[in-house]
């Protein structure tokens, strides 16, 4: 016979999921009711509202997809490109090359545009591929790189793709709730997140946006979307306004009452003091982090503050570090991906998990493991650099 | 300013969402932890294996997708099907022609078998299918219709398929947990199904199992599957055995939460009794229809226990009944898909909401809301004629 599971309570600083608040995991408990139930359907509705204010955005097609992040990617690809066509992509991480995947699984032809790992997306380098490629039909590339720590600056490169005719697709994963987003302001065409990074809900459920040019784009294909799940004609049967909703499959109903709780925490908060908070955190991280001695694999300037790549230092064994902190501490922090494996810690200050009692966790238990392991750190400065930054 | 959302306590007696079991809703609202933790991953290992019990397989690849039936439906077939394939569809309902919907998306060509809405698939028909085009790779079909309540015979077609050397595809969405299904016995290929009928989880999830004859027509695909988040080689990587798990998606961790508590409840009561069960549940919600002067829409011996159609008296508006039920006793039964729109109510008898107390409730209800609207009905004879059915 198998027992119930009962998880620890962890501290989530990794790349995703992160820390939980409380009323979000009250509300994922209550009591499921029927996906075409009335009253569920106002709840659908004022999603779509959080969602927009959540993206700055009036775009009607403002939903969340039934399914993680990468079906998120999924359902922006498979909707707006046609065999045949082209798409330009900006890599500078993992997410780039699954976009890129994703591009060729709808037949379409992908060119990608590599910057290093670590360094934005360079838009020049954008604009002599959009020349080299006049057949493009879009470009894609992702704000928030989870896998650096990378900020790209959207505006720029949306309306370098609007320039040369391209719809802009962005992933906005990691971004959504934790930096500066504007749907609206900056012209993306199509825009999609998870619920479990800035908004600290729950893993599961991927938020998308699409403006009337890509909706418009979507209602002239000449061929079907190949996938069904994901095919928006039909989703926004179900999602559409008005009374008269289609079944199209069964809502994850409790993990939509999740989401609706963390937007409308995120709402009483406000935006912009959400962007503030994931910004002062991050200052009193980075203070600590390099008071202990370790340095940010990106640059300044280009630095997302919900995710901080920092460099092992030499001769430090990243595994066991990492498990001394989720044994010892109950902390979890995110291991580097593809070829930053083994080379970098991934420190996540997304949503919930932005705050001082975690940035103070993180930085005493990161203190005591690598001086435990005689790795070359300055040994007890960490936390007062921290607190000196909050006390600013 | 948007407020929390608290929905009402309703009793869930629809095609699904069905009655949550208390102690799943408890087991959603646990902490997160990361979706790499070694902790979570050994809780996966016993989804797996408490998935193997509820299916009766053995098979390696038995996991759940994270995404609601209709995507693992679409996970069974962009796998398992090519461009230019030929997949024999038996269609009674509504989720025949969805398969159809998603064999042409792969770029296969779909050969539907009809029968009647509310009969079972007809044998003969599938043979038929099957001399007239050789050609075909697989077979799919429906085993309990969501839409109709009709159970089809999947043995006998399952059988035919492999005499014509063609995979067999089952729709076990509604059917997991509530009537007798053997993957391995009755030698299934593929098989999906979902967490919210008959296992009464929290809907999100669709558990999915493949036989090896099914892996080996995956791993020797001349084409890429179309879908990345559904690309069973990839998703492997993460639920496949070993501690050594690739990052593929985020897994939606507290809806697995969830999947693991029910799963560990049809442990502990065991598959064949739960089969019993719903099987005892439906005998007295019959004798209390009949009682009333209701009919079913599907003939006894392929009636299914948990999805009971039930035609609407001449006359009597299908909306003002359910609407009624709802608002006056918080109870949620179905509406007609399709053709039948109007024409049944469906009456959901799955999981949790499969007991005795549901079964009086809907009972005492219909007849007070069926007299009430003047519908030919005996009344006060429904509630009796299921506790005969209990005391036998």
């Amino acid at each position: 016979m198998t027992s119930s599971f009962y998880p620890p309570q962890r501290t989530l600083m990794g790349p995703g999921p992160s820390d939980i608040n409380p009323r979000i995991s009250s509300a994922m408990a209550r009591p499921t009711i029927g996906h075409l139930d009335p009253l569920f359907v106002g709840m659908m509705d004022e999603v779509k509202g959080l969602l927009q204010y959540a993206f700055q955005t009036s775009n009607e097609l403002t939903i969340p997809i039934s399914a993680p992040g990468s079906a998120g990617m999924e359902c922006c690809f498979v909707n707006l490109i046609e065999p045949g066509d082209t798409v330009i992509i900006c890599q500078n991480g993992v997410f780039g090359g699954r976009m890129k995947e994703n591009v060729e699984r709808c037949g379409g032809t992908a060119v990608m545009v590599h910057d290093q790992w670590g360094s934005a997306c360079e838009p020049q380098k954008l604009e002599d591929a959009l020349k080299l490629h006049p057949q493009a039909v879009a470009v894609a590339f992702v704000q928030a790189e989870t896998s650096t720590g990378v900020s790209t600056d959207v505006k720029t490169l949306v309306d370098l793709a609007h320039r040369y005719d391209c719809l802009a697709i962005v992933d906005a994963v990691t971004s959504l709730g934790g930096t500066e987003l504007r749907v609206d302001e900056w012209k993306i065409d199509a825009i999609y997140s998870g619920t479990q990074k800035c908004l600290s809900c729950t893993p599961g459920l991927s938020p998308v946006s699409f403006s009337q040019r890509a909706v418009d784009v979507i209602k002239k294909r000449k061929s079907t979307v190949q996938s069904w799940f994901l095919n928006l004609n039909l989703v926004m049967g179900y999602w559409g306004s008005g009374s008269k909703r289609a079944y199209h499959h069964t809502a994850p109903v409790n993990a939509l009452y999740a989401l609706h709780e963390a937007l409308v925490i995120l709402e009483e908060e406000g935006l912009e003091n959400a962007w503030a908070r994931h910004a002062l955190n991050h200052n009193a991280l980075k203070a600590g982090i390099e008071a202990l001695g370790l340095s940010f694999v990106v640059p300044q300037a280009n630095r997302l503050p919900q995710l901080n790549a920092v460099t092992i230092p030499e001769g430090i064994d990243d595994a066991a570090v990492r498990t001394a902190l989720l044994n010892d501490y109950n902390l979890e922090i995110g291991a580097g991906l593809g070829p930053m494996a083994g080379k970098v810690w991934r420190i996540g200050l997304m949503g919930y998990a932005a705050r001082k009692d975690n940035v103070l966790l993180c930085l005493s238990a990161l203190d005591e493991v690598l001086t435990r392991m005689h790795a070359p750190v300055n040994q007890g400065k960490a936390v007062s650099a921290a607190l000196a930054t909050y006390a600013q």
